[in-house]
């Protein structure tokens, strides 16, 4: 494990959402993507080695979508960025983690990501991240 | 806003979730901490620039008791460390921020610290953190 690439949260508005985290960390952020494999909008901010991605549901069955109606708006993730995605899972497999996804699969921000399931990891939701090599 | 200081994550059993952690994390804990204002031991653990804190209740009044009451365990806060507590307050008020204390206090690991209100930030519990020159 690296360092923290990013918190993940989860927002009903992105333009609001966008205004309000860029007066709170006083500055705008730096990019916006859609990841349609997991049906969200993302927007990005540089806080650090780290960043802020605020995330919105494209529809109804995103996990986003889901997210908001089960808890409300806030912290859905924490990512981690891994040296090696494929070592770590198996590390952690070997640990006795569990995964929602074993196979990385692309995400957003230029990367390889898969997801812990919280039920193993204390309530938290948390991603591995492998920057792809261009 | 300089970095993500730090992850504050509620936990029910600091040694379980401890043990978890370093494995998740590949690594021991560096400290741990009680902090009698706030009726919470912490622990935290080294990731990158920033740390993950796991907080647990000393008492059934303590603010992280009735969080796992309402949410269960999972992410509680994120801590950005700033400059200067005093002039970011200043900052944040004028934005419209709203704050649960105003006043800076000291927190855990040897900071002064403030938390903004979730409802004017997304539902995101935010601390905001200054070490204390020694």
């Amino acid at each position: 494990m690296l360092k923290i690439d990013h918190l993940g949260i989860a927002v009903k508005d992105l333009n609001n959402s966008s205004k309000l985290f860029e007066q709170l960390l006083g500055k705008p952020s730096y990019k916006t993507e859609t990841v349609e494999s997991e049906r969200v909008t993302t927007e990005f901010f540089e806080i650090g080695e780290s960043k802020v991605e605020l995330l919105v549901a494209d529809n109804d069955d995103s996990p986003i979508a889901k997210f908001i109606d089960k808890k409300g708006e806030g912290i859905h993730h924490i990512a981690f960025e891994v040296e090696s995605i494929e070592k770590e899972i198996e590390r952690l497999k070997s640990e006795g983690f569990q995964f929602i996804n074993e196979q990385p699969k692309r995400g957003a921000d230029n990367k390889m990501i898969c997801f812990l399931h919280p039920k193993s990891s204390n309530g938290v939701l948390i991603e591995l991240c492998q920057s792809i090599i261009k």
